[in-house]
């Protein structure tokens, strides 16, 4: 008998039944269809939508990077801002080791090169998950500062929005949430539009003024002239440059971010994962340079922000460069854009990193489990509910954010170097060693791509050197980070990291704990299969009881109907009565003539109108009277339609089968027999 | 195998565990402990306990009745306080009429002899819900309206609470309706010393007061001498009066509540609550007369509420009669106490009409459930949350919710007299007539009560002139109560009546649509019974698979194990061809060599990695493979022992679960087979 196709059409529907289907149709328009496994490739991301996707948090920090070792260096008055020449030197020779580090990463680890993954296969477990710690940390810190940093530089150019600082932090953070939500595609194109914006007028700014510079022999006027920098008031030393160094370090942060979102790529995936690296970097690097070398030219120092009247490194330079004109503001406008989307980056990596913790079973399973776009949404909405939570604490206030910042990033480009270190040593010893253990991240192109040759020895030694060098670099600056600004909150990710190392142990302990005892079984045994034993609780003998009895006695030959009396605190010795002799009328009688062995009914006193303390005493009986048996317990239920039919009822037989589950009581199994009201 | 005394006490406990056990020990300091069915006579009352318990509306009425009366009377000037007299006059004579017919109404009627039972049996279904609406609506203005009068008349006393009213009213809400929840008797007692209070302070202070009057020849001489009443600016006509009387009338609000409350009384029922009825109306009569002789010796009117200075009725007499003592304070204390309380008599009251409706399946059937402590603690809630509501949207201001006020009382009392009329009519034409169709309320004590000896005809004609007089009178204050107040707030009622009786009548159809569609199954069918199909979603061959396939071989020949693959989005191939090989080699080939047919394992795709919809789909694929037989699927679930388990699992079996019972398919079954982990 076919099933009519509007039938069928119901059945594939599932759940989607009314409310449902209308919370679907909202996510839908909110969201986007469904995506199936197969279309997945689709979504994946070029050179193009990666340079937004994988670089907005790497290329804003040179907004704030800068600033930072200039703050530090005040003190030293215009000598400082002489000292922002060399800094900024270090700094990009630092730069240009991750960069290093980071494009032989991508190549050993074309899966996913992160932190976590290096430090897993040289360093073990221990090391990853710290890496892992650190860069979640981190992750959720860059969204919170980005998108404070972004709405507090909006407040300053229009003062009227102050009192509205925290909502607009909040919904620019679900307006990201929902973009990201969305699939990694969509999002790389909306925030496509402001990173170039932002490439291309910062980039003409500090083309202008170098060419400007060039020309008057190093002594350009400026069009707007710069705030005079303040007196000196201490003599250089060892200790204050290498604070401005570390400051200066923050305009790194989010360059590891690619080596972590490598399988976000299209294929050939490690060629576009490594161009996309060489563009954000030199781009960063130019940034960097153009604006040190500038602030030397026009004498640009940094200003106190506590006090009225500042302005920012950027926007003092941008003035005196192009003068107060439409191309100030639209520069401006486009690093307030950057900064506040800078949080894009974290959206992108942190669900990534939460997969591949949550597949060697360090977080809960949900992190793994790709949603309807096709993105981690779990990963997304925790990150979003983290940033929210911050942001709420700390009044979206970016100055109290920023010192707990950059620990995490540092502590993670330290282990992953420390970690590509181990790996060339690894192939040095063993040249068939070839990442193969590259296993463990089984993502969906295991075995598509297939890690680069390793080269020669000498160039092997040449790559384990200059992880080498670039490890002890970002350690060091690890260091004076942790020390300059330990007071100031990068305790707090002291305090931070151990709690959640301690809570990734105890999930994995019970995941641990759950495949021992449930994996395993062997062959199926099939000998003392005996028939379970079916108690049913019969309110009164009525259709719904006639089907869940016809039911019970198909599965076994020792059926009991437990009911209960008394249940509703009056004297009802009739209904009780009743119940008996109907029981012996239609149920004894034609079972007996069937030649059956007849279903028992037993009568329990309620002595508190409570229907599953005794019904759970009598079952306890039964198992006492049937040992070794399995007790079937049927609850006949009565499914409610409509939402509000749901308070016309006691919801007795669901209280009953709640109980029953967790009466831990492995011999117990609940039987749900359901009855449906057409209207 | 007897189980160890520890294990039984577990099973009784029941869900009793963890998180319940501290709810329940918890609810049990809240509320005392669990009360058993049988322990229900020793919570019946007597009169000492009845008189606060059902009579404190009553009584607390007097403190505004009288000078409602006097409000309308303002513009008579002095004279308007000389038709006080004759106004008490008629408001005492139709409280002696009302007294008597709810005499003879508890008589004919001693289970529940409230105005829904009187008009359902006399005057059909539609008059009785009628009743109850306005008498619900009545109870929960009562409440609401006697704590903000409470507070109001407190924080008028003490001015700096002003701001902190409406919490105050909250907090003696929540008071109240915890001692209700703790059961009538504790009720009676908590409100006793009060109520007694109130009567012995005021009874003195207007004896006290009638003496000297007296004594003075009519003309006392004030202690503090009242405010001089305003100069007359209207002359007397019967629309005032008639209105004066309407408004005096609220002093009777109240007066039903021992009749809706007989149940509430120890045996024999019908005479407890006839004294304690004749206790609570001859105080308030005597309290509304020496009120009324009072402001006429004094010279006592109303003030106008709104201008400063304003001094209530009873406050004046109280300081003229006494002066500003100590026993001043006490009285005006005794009063604003009384009247916060006489929230209590709804409390009683509004719970047993419920469960009275209920009963008849007209509100959902949980108002019909003894709670812990033997009272029905969904409607002491419902009225809780409603008063709480109105209080809450009112601010906690009395004066815009006393017009909504005794719409709903007389609505009641002229249904309810009405009612008798017909009853007596019909005790008339037929002797034998004794109410014996008062079955329907099956209350504890029915069988018990038997109605008393209607008596001659001549006494049967007597009662049906005593209500019809009544009835008439209490019909005509209605209308003019309707019309005098319509636009202040009466009209709400107008509205709330209709809604009221429209749920009452869908909840109606929804019951009876249940019991039509599941009552009568008649003897038991048992051919055609044939095994069902086991369908079982299985993820991987584990213990858990093990414990369900073991069991399903047991119910069923035809065995149908469903494992999705590409749940996860990944490429998976290597996991559907894992368990394809497990299952040929450890099930199919155990199966075979015990003689069993060899269940069939079938692999789903699902390209969306969703779990409910592809199962479904293959479910109703099953279904038209076999026909007219019973899919029992069996749903294998790991119980979480723990609340932060919770989160380290996809929900996926429950959701199944849940999918499967809303699919409105009577053939599929569901089994819950329970995995617990050990620690």
């Amino acid at each position: 008998m076919p099933l009519p196709s509007s039938r069928r059409r119901g059945m594939l529907m599932g759940m989607a039944k009314r409310g449902e289907l209308a919370l679907m149709s909202f996510l839908s328009i909110l969201l986007g269809r469904p995506l199936a496994s197969s279309e997945q490739p689709e979504r994946k991301i070029g050179v193009f939508a990666g340079v937004p996707a994988l670089g907005l948090d790497g290329l804003s920090s040179s907004a704030y990077g800068p600033e930072a070792a200039l703050t530090i260096l005040l003190p030293l008055g215009m000598s400082g801002v002489w000292y922002i020449g060399p800094i900024t030197v270090f700094i990009l020779l630092l730069l240009a080791l991750l960069y290093l580090s980071y494009r032989q990463t991508i190549g050993a680890y074309p899966v996913n090169g992160g932190s976590y993954t290096v430090a897993k296969e040289n360093l073990g477990i221990s090391a990853s998950l710290l890496a892992a710690a650190a860069l979640m940390i981190d992750y959720v810190l860059t969204v919170a500062v980005g998108i404070s940093a972004g709405v507090a530089a909006l407040v300053s150019a229009v003062p009227s929005l102050h009192k509205y600082t925290l909502p607009m932090c909040m919904v620019i953070l679900l307006l990201i949430t929902l973009a990201n939500l969305r699939g990694t595609k969509e999002a790389g194109w909306v925030f496509a539009a402001p990173t170039y914006l932002f490439i291309g007028t910062l980039g003409c700014v500090l083309i202008t003024g170098i060419l400007k510079a060039i020309a008057s022999g190093g002594q350009p006027q400026p069009l707007v002239a710069p705030p005079p920098v303040s007196e000196a008031t201490e003599t250089v030393g060892l200790w204050l440059l290498l604070r401005s160094f570390a400051s200066g370090c923050t305009a790194m942060t989010g360059v590891e971010a690619v080596s972590n979102g490598v399988s976000a790529f299209k294929d050939p995936t490690v060629r576009f994962a490594r161009r996309t690296l060489t563009v954000i970097v030199v781009i960063l690097a130019m940034l960097l340079g153009g604006i040190s070398y500038l602030a030397q030219s026009y004498h640009v120092g940094a200003m106190d922000q506590n006090q009225p009247g500042y302005q920012s490194v950027l926007s003092q330079l941008t003035a005196a460069v192009v003068g107060r004109g439409w191309l100030y503001y639209v520069t401006i406008g486009s690093v307030l854009t950057v900064l506040c989307l800078s949080a894009n980056t974290s959206f992108v990596d942190f669900p990534r990193l939460c997969r591949l913790v949550a597949g060697d079973d360090f977080m809960p399973r949900s992190f793994a489990v790709f949603g309807r776009r096709l993105v981690y949404s779990v990963g997304i909405l925790f990150l979003a509910a983290s940033a929210g939570v911050l942001l709420f604490a700390f009044d979206g206030i970016t100055d109290r954010l920023i010192p707990l910042f950059a620990v995490g990033a540092f502590t993670a480009f330290t282990l992953s170097q420390a970690g590509m270190v181990v790996h060339w040593r690894k192939v040095l010893r063993d040249p068939r060693h070839r990442t193969s253990q590259n296993k463990a991240s089984n993502v969906e192109q295991a075995g598509v791509n297939q890690p680069e040759e390793a080269g020669s020895r000498g160039h092997v030694l040449v790559r384990m050197v200059v992880n080498a060098v670039g490890g002890t670099a970002t350690g060091m600056a690890l260091a004076i980070i942790l020390a300059a600004k330990f007071l100031e909150g990068a305790w707090i990710t002291i305090v931070a990291v151990p709690v959640m190392l301690t809570f990734f142990n105890l999930i994995q302990r019970h995941y641990r704990q759950e495949q021992v005892q449930t994996g395993a079984p062997g062959p199926l045994r099939l000998s003392h299969n005996e028939p379970p034993v079916v108690v049913m609780p019969i309110r009164a003998w009525d259709r719904v009881a006639g089907k869940s009895l016809r039911f019970a006695m198909r599965l076994s030959p020792d059926v009991i109907a437990l009911h209960l009396s008394h249940l509703s605190g009056d004297a009802d010795d009739d209904a009780r009565d009743t119940i008996q002799q109907q029981w012996s009328r239609d149920v004894a009688e034609p079972a007996r003539q069937a030649g059956l062995p007849a279903p028992r009914l037993e009568v329990v006193n309620s002595p508190y109108r409570t229907l599953v303390e005794p019904l759970l005493a009598e079952i306890g009986r039964i198992e006492t009277e049937f040992p070794h048996r399995i007790i079937a317990v049927i609850v006949p239920m009565l499914i409610q339609k409509h939402w509000w039919q749901w308070i016309l009822h006691t919801r007795r037989a669901i209280k009953l089968r709640a109980a029953l589950m967790q009466k831990e009581d492995s011999r117990v199994v609940v039987i749900s027999v359901p009855w449906y009201l057409h209207d």
